[in-house]
């Protein structure tokens, strides 16, 4: 019987032509961010089970891929739940690697550690359109620096970036956990019950203030408490003055010094912004990630319904691994997010076009194929791509095939 | 209780230097590569576990990572054997996917189609010192070509990355399957036996001639045969000559045109080559996979006892998805090597030096802050690397780590 041809449930191949847009694409993350001073690093795609599960990954714990035990460490007899299979995973994200990472090799790094990481993840996900069970994430963190020069360089570094692949009027929206939890906590939700009040904030983009209520009393809160909180969300304010107002408003509940260092980030990156795109404070934000501890941010596009890139100050999570807090923050773009707006744009990288074919009649060889392949050696030393290939029966679909990939000159080796 | 923050057992973290090596060869593999027409493609690091054990992997196959069922799927309690909980791995080569991505796309790539693949795989091996369970292979192959310039063109492909990447004075040796076969056939072993004798003539660069006769008479066979097939080791010619003459010997045991167009690869690629290196048949090459069906290659470097790249024609492979016969040839760099030799070596990637980083006061803030941020960007937009960090207490580790990473111009930016 034939073996399976395609891929497994869920998973992609990548054909020539997306994949050049990815190369491209990549390549542009490595010169930005290298510019920036961020170094690339790489864990493997496979992770301690007990890291993969320890409540630092939300949803994305329930969809990890396990690897079995092999040899002697599995005892299927004894087994009385899928967890004694098993003791590694593959991993869903690259920033809990990346923790353990600067936790075991922390003393052969320098402080602050710029990373840059380009690597795939795996979540078993019900398969639908455009979300695959492996794909491509692109993250840069900053570990070691409690200043807000590091939510100043990495949203720097990724509004670069997308200038660079040729993205514009785009949007980096910002604001802070801590003003997230002061506004919930000024209006007298318990503390407990944030985030499940976040999850409906988050909403706010879709079904606007009205829908917000109307989902904040269903779930049972005060008509009071949804009243003040929801007029704190009212003000016509933007940015800075924003900021100024709600810290007026919000008083002790705000922890001294957040309200001053977000206007900071936003006024610096805006005045020292080299790309057309605008920087906003935005209340409503709040992004899904549990361990976020500080400053959050994401950019989004009208183009492109949800965001394009996401990130934040996560300040506890290296924590876990060593005992003492290290303060850590990052950018996230949507890597495949992006290869989809490119495909769809029809972009085409540069030096797609102009290469050359050589096709050559099958009769030849010896020495004048020899003076042929010295011909095309030559050619790419002075740097052109030269695709030598025997001319097949059919020569029409070959050419027009070859046309398409970008090889508008052909030349043709006839046998005589 | 801390979470575990060395990596799992036989995988590794790369740390920024060995990154920065990785990420040079990387890009001039698919530089030089694409200057040869090569398209990039990228297949899933998981496979259907049909695939993985369809006899075509070798000992690879006991090494394989399988991966749980989830849901449904998974009956424990039904379960007899670990191949009931798993219908899929992790990939132990790039040569098996590539194959199944033809056979699934063959209708949307070129004819011939010239594939370039760099990705990790995984294999369960014993961990020891150099070898991982996870590693990057590195492959080219063409598919649809039955002429030898698919073999030319892989191995002036191969000679011109090496030599790009600063290596010189190697070896190409090359043979074929059918003339190791014929040579078996000429001395009367019977085809069963191939492979064992094989096996034992692949040691012949260790232990030589004595050390294999030993070797194959105590594997019981007769000793007229093991002398007949030995002498055919013993001529004294190289390359044409040696061809000729094993041709002469061999007579109706060797296929037509085997001969010719081994003599006719060996030709062109020395007449055409760029690089320092020679190319010389070798009657002693034997290659372990047994998929390989004709030319097998590879390539050694006195610096580097084992071969740091090799390949062959395995003209069988796709049709096992397919039921017809797609010609393929491939060839592969052995990654992994390359890089322990570059760090051996003390290899500076370019552009390693001559950056600059911008140490900033903590208190500095603000408009003084916005000031520094402008001018590293505009240091940047002209393509400079611009490192920006806050000023550590212990400033003097922190320089020596930036010095020690390529920083030599810093810039200090003190409050007031």
């Amino acid at each position: 019987m034939a073996l399976p041809k395609k891929p497994v449930t869920g998973m992609k191949d990548i054909l020539p032509g997306e994949m050049e847009i990815r190369d491209y694409v990549q390549k542009a993350v490595r010169e930005v961010y290298g510019r920036f001073g961020f170094t690339e690093i790489e864990t493997p795609a496979v992770e301690h089970i007990e890291n993969l599960t320890s409540n630092q990954g939300g949803e994305n714990e329930k969809l990890i891929f396990r690897i079995l035990k092999r040899g002697e460490k599995l005892n299927l007899e004894a087994a009385k739940d899928p967890s004694d299979l098993t003791d590694s995973g593959l991993r869903y994200d690259l920033t809990l690697p990346l923790s353990r990472y600067y936790a075991a090799h922390m003393n052969e790094l320098p402080s602050p550690f710029k990373a840059l990481q380009m690597g795939n993840v795996f979540r078993a996900d019900r398969p639908q359109k455009g979300r695959f069970r492996q794909f491509m994430q692109c993250d840069i963190d900053i570990l070691g620096d409690d200043s807000n020069l590091s939510e100043i360089e990495l949203i720097s570094a990724t509004t670069t970036l997308l200038t660079t692949i040729g993205f514009e009027r785009f949007t980096v929206k910002i604001s802070d956990r801590r003003i997230l939890k002061a506004m919930a906590s000024y209006s007298g939700f318990p503390e407990e019950e944030y985030d499940r009040v976040f999850i409906i904030l988050d909403k706010m983009d879709k079904i606007g203030i009205p829908g917000v209520r109307e989902e904040l009393l269903k779930a049972g809160y005060d008509e009071e408490k949804v009243d003040k909180y929801l007029r704190l969300f009212e003000g016509e304010k933007k940015n800075t003055e924003a900021i100024e107002e709600l810290k007026g408003i919000l008083k002790d509940h705000l922890p001294e010094g957040t309200a001053k260092s977000l206007m900071s980030i936003i006024n610096c990156v805006d005045s020292s912004k080299t790309g057309d795109f605008s920087i906003s404070f935005d209340p409503t934000l709040v992004r899904g990630m549990s361990y976020y501890t500080g400053t959050i941010f994401e950019i989004t596009i009208d183009e492109f319904g949800s965001s394009i890139a996401g990130g934040g100050r996560y300040d506890g999570m290296v924590e876990r691994f060593t005992g003492n807090k290290v303060p850590a923050c990052g950018f996230s773009i949507g890597f495949e997010r992006i290869i989809t707006i490119l495909l769809d744009r029809g972009f085409r990288v540069p030096g797609h076009e102009n290469k050359t074919a050589f096709l050559i009649d099958k009769k030849i060889s010896g020495d004048r194929l020899t003076a042929i392949m010295k011909e095309a050696a030559e050619k790419r030393k002075e740097g052109n791509t030269v695709l030598c290939a025997r001319m097949m029966k059919n020569k029409k679909f070959q050419k027009d095939n070859l046309e398409a990939a970008g090889y508008t000159d052909i030349e043709e080796f006839f046998y005589n």
